[in-house]
């Protein structure tokens, strides 16, 4: 089997960067720039836990890296590459070629290569292992324990999209499946702001990705740096393309929805400009959608609808 | 199950060193010196390919660090840390243990602090994902292709017992069962000399690990190098354990067994005396066993049997 796993491995034998070692050594080399700290995050996805067997590869091999450089950005972290561990019953030669597309148009899209890897037989279904490394200036790190009482509180991109379009394919509302192929991009090829959330380091305090939801994630914010929150509801990006759906789905996709990979970060209120400033010039929209005050708590106002438990229900863990 | 595996998390949540930012965040934080390239590697391991459901979980924690750090050192990199992505059937307590146990002790040994994870659900058996990272200084990794003409090739440790373990384990040689308990570590909880590895960095030239058989890694090398090697038989180090044994098997086992996680390093002659007192003071034993030469293939002088095509089993992909 060894030879048909290390045909695989072309799959993915890009060319290194410059100043770097890619595959084909004991180990990779990569640059970490002076007074940077090294920023790292791994996941672990397993077929029939994370994903389905029939899934498109094209859309694994996206989502495989963007849950990963995802935290990086949300750590204020520049990327500087990745390693992928890849275990597959069969060497299926147009899956990898579509997994390894999808993996490589992100990587390229926010400059993430990947620099190694090990690929083997798995008895049973396809995994996978993601492990993104970035750096990040010495004390500028968006740590979730960062925020503070007076900070604004911001979100990029809009919400709600992956949330819709992971209900319309589960057939749920048949009467807005007009609304799918709007949708289905923000469930499928996310983009994370990366090189925003890098450029923010130094300039934002708090920050995390939006991948449990925004009442989920900001819990985590608050909880690490004992405050609270005040959201208007009314000021939060919404997803056009769920204009006119019933408000209650509208509420909930937008609160609780995960699968976003969107920051949702903290500042101070002197930053305003800075951020709009470095929002304009990454392209990613940036939305004021509230404040960090002392104490406990999301306080959500101007609420479409009467904020019953269930709009909590990704909060579970904070309160 | 996210509390169950949330608790299987806990197991891992070893407090991080000064410096660091360990489990808790986006991403962990860790430094990287000044003047230092970032070494990386990673392994996959998944039950019934790498490992069996009955293997020892204490042994299996030890291994899934042992074969990266390996790795660091044989690319002459100090540890700075590791990431354990880790996915399961069941959250059994006692198995966790000691799992975390045997990586712990191995973490601690080689000072490859664990940083991070990601722990799920498996559907099917145990998966292990281990990113380990070290640092280099800038133009002294010991590279698979540095070799040169006139190096002396040298060993670390002693070769040949896991080998020879694994045969007894599986029942082989029932007349020398004597010597399992001495041999069954070398299998087990193999130590790599990763402190020396890094050490090495800046006076040898090429190393690799030992973890395919001396022949085969050798190979790695003298391909990668464009260079062929003469060995000295007679000076390779063989585990006292496997006196006294029939010369076939013992000729295989040094030769062709893997799984050894010591190191093949070639340095330049008038770097004998420096690498001699670099291992005194690592506590590492360091032989010089044939020397690196223009040309291709590797001539095994002083053999205990005739050289047949087996001894060369491992050599396949080289010629």
């Amino acid at each position: 089997m060894a030879g048909e796993f290390e045909l695989i491995g072309r799959h993915f034998n890009w060319p290194a960067p410059q100043g770097y070692l890619g595959v084909g050594d004991d180990c990779a080399l990569l640059p970490v720039a002076t007074g940077h700290r090294l920023a790292v995050t791994t996941d672990l996805l397993v077929e029939g836990c994370h994903f389905f067997p029939d899934v498109d590869p094209e859309t694994l091999g996206h989502k495989a890296l963007a849950v990963n450089v995802s935290d990086l950005g949300a750590m204020g972290a520049r990327p500087i590459g990745c390693v992928l561990g890849l275990s597959l019953p069969r060497a299926d030669d147009a899956w990898l070629a579509a997994f390894a597309r999808g993996f490589r148009a992100l990587a390229d899209a926010v400059n993430c290569p990947l620099v190694g890897g090990d690929t083997t037989r798995s008895p049973s279904g396809v995994i996978i292992s993601v492990t993104a490394m970035g750096e990040v200036p010495v004390g500028s790190a968006l740590k979730r324990s960062a925020a503070r009482p007076g900070d604004d509180l911001w979100v990029t991109g809009v919400l709600g999209g992956a949330h819709v379009a992971l209900e319309l394919l589960q057939g749920r509302h048949p009467q807005y499946d007009d609304r799918l192929d709007a949708l289905q991009p923000c469930l499928e090829r996310p983009i994370p702001p990366v090189a925003f959330g890098a450029a923010l380091a130094g300039h934002a305090h708090a920050a995390i990705d939006i991948s449990d939801g925004l009442l989920q994630d900001l819990g985590h914010i608050l909880k690490a740096s004992a405050c609270g929150a005040d959201i208007d509801f009314g000021l939060l990006p919404v997803h056009p393309a769920l204009e006119g759906l019933p408000p209650e789905l509208v509420q909930s996709a937008v609160l609780n929805g995960g699968d976003v990979y969107q920051l949702c970060f903290t500042a101070a209120p002197d930053m305003r400009e800075t951020i709009t400033d470095l929002a304009g010039q990454y392209g990613v929209s940036a939305s004021r959608v509230g404040r960090i005050r002392a104490g406990t708590g999301i306080h959500v106002g101007n609420s479409l609808l009467p904020l019953g438990a269930d709009s909590y229900a990704g909060f579970d863990h904070f309160g």
